[in-house]
């Protein structure tokens, strides 16, 4: 028996030999025989009482990140993430906010709430502008698709260094950053948040950028430091495009918030309604692999004997 | 010899055998062999002397739009516009506008500026949504290009029933607009505005898109009639996302400024700095075309004998 959230239950494609039963994960399990669960979105409580599931082998994530999970596991069981799912709204999220900046939308929306037509002379674009992206792994790939067709140029860089695809020749090591800064306007910061890319984004590389860059995060905030975007920012030498900021979230009052040539948007890129069809398609190909193999695809962690 | 504007001088190629001089056109002709003028964007009250330049044999625009010109040539002078080199600008505006008003930007730029983190919680996507091209010239096809990376469908309108494209397996006749219009959740108007496509859409084109469709106009504001795209998006049926007006520039206490749900951007579309490179890669093109053929390509008006 699987078990699957609410808001995808009628996306999931039936599979040949799968007993599929919807449940949020919200108060008691709706029956003991659940093997597999896969958990909605937000808040799960549940998650601490694993073990009142006494056939439980895997258990399968909504979000990406996966750290506070890994010890609720029962002995044995496998956990999934939910690989790709939100690759398509963040990198979505992350262009929407890199042609607003490009092309002074907020400057229009103020403008148009004063009910002025004021056009800028002197117009950016986003075509031609030579895109650094830093993360080169689903939201890096679906980003650089998109890039792509907006007449960019694209750079991938990447903690382990790989082949090329289709979108870029190769992948270059994060050692190659500071000789890559100076040559691109844009930079797009897209790598999970750990020891090594805590604060990876500080004055000093900031410093190696042009003139007029534009920095976007939609990563994790503390992957930039905030102190020193706001110093160059402020002074008028860089810009930014922010779906994640540190702290988050950003409190009244800080300056942040009011720092010229800064966009922020509240860390809306994943989810949304991009989200259930994408995490059907998802669960429904581990449904797949399950009854085939007796085990989940993409397991990131199996609880351990205590 | 043929004269080039400042703006793109560094930028054309050097052609063999072509003699270049750069020239704004904005006094008196610099020479009197000038037998091809490139124009300049902008005002040129030169263009009314060209009987001045008695080796004139072309006349290259920078606009698209050619109508006012026409009349001025000497007879026997070719006109050509510019084809393309806007294309890139803007398809890039209309999917600027698309994703802002899909991805609220405008409430998080608002937000913004009173200092509140305010993420919306039922949040759109461009993914997935269908996408109506009305106008499959060359900005249609810059921006279908963009929106199949950004993982629509995209549905292609033109007043020439033609073959598909990479792009698009067909391309339908206006006639098949009112089958067309329920089935999409946004449409994008980019034609020329002429008798025929004068208030194309207007309340009984809007009537039949579904609720919450998007309007986007990135060709001319007479296209859309704007009493009626107001009652239709004031009633907080339907969005629109707009970069021309009717009238245009929108008046101070216009209504349509602060209607629900509509986005302005004061026609900054074309142009920009996408426009440079681009202007000179047409130039050099019709220089080369002009030293083998001794004509201009992409005439679209020759000068008449009185």
């Amino acid at each position: 028996m699987i078990s699957v959230p609410t808001v995808i239950a009628d996306l999931v494609q039936p599979v040949e030999g799968a007993e599929i039963v919807t449940w949020d994960v919200a108060d008691e399990p709706s029956r003991s025989d659940v093997e597999v669960i896969v958990v909605p979105q937000g808040p799960t409580p549940f998650l601490t009482r694993l073990d009142e599931l006494p056939q439980l082998r895997g258990v399968i994530l909504s979000a990406a990140g996966y750290d506070d999970v890994v010890q609720l596991l029962p002995p044995g069981v496998a956990l999934s993430n939910a690989v790709g799912v939100h690759d398509t709204a963040t990198a979505e999220m992350a262009l929407a906010l890199m042609l607003a900046a490009q092309r002074e939308l907020p400057t229009y929306v103020r403008a148009q709430d004063e009910g002025r037509w004021r056009p800028q002379q002197d117009r950016r674009s986003l075509a031609d502008q030579r895109v650094l992206l830093i993360g080169y792994g689903g939201i890096g790939r679906a980003l650089a698709a998109r890039l792509l067709a907006c007449e960019t140029t694209v750079t991938a860089v990447a903690s382990q260094v790989r082949d090329g695809d289709e979108y870029v020749e190769r992948v270059h090591p994060v050692s190659d950053l500071p000789a890559l800064f100076p040559d691109h306007d844009i930079v797009v910061v897209a790598v999970p948040l750990n020891d090594t890319t805590r604060g990876m984004i500080g004055a000093d590389q900031l410093a190696l950028l042009p003139d007029d860059a534009l920095v976007v995060n939609v990563g994790r905030g503390p992957l930039v430091d905030t102190d020193a975007l706001i110093a160059e920012c402020g002074s008028g030498r860089l810009r930014a495009a922010l779906d994640v900021t540190d702290p988050e979230p950003l409190p009244d009052g800080h300056p942040l918030w009011h720092t010229p040539g800064v966009l922020i948007s509240p860390h809306v890129g994943g989810g949304g309604r991009a989200y259930p069809p994408r995490q059907a398609r998802y669960v429904t190909a581990q449904i797949e692999h399950y009854l085939r193999t007796g085990e989940l695809a993409h397991v990131v962690a199996t609880g351990q004997e205590e």
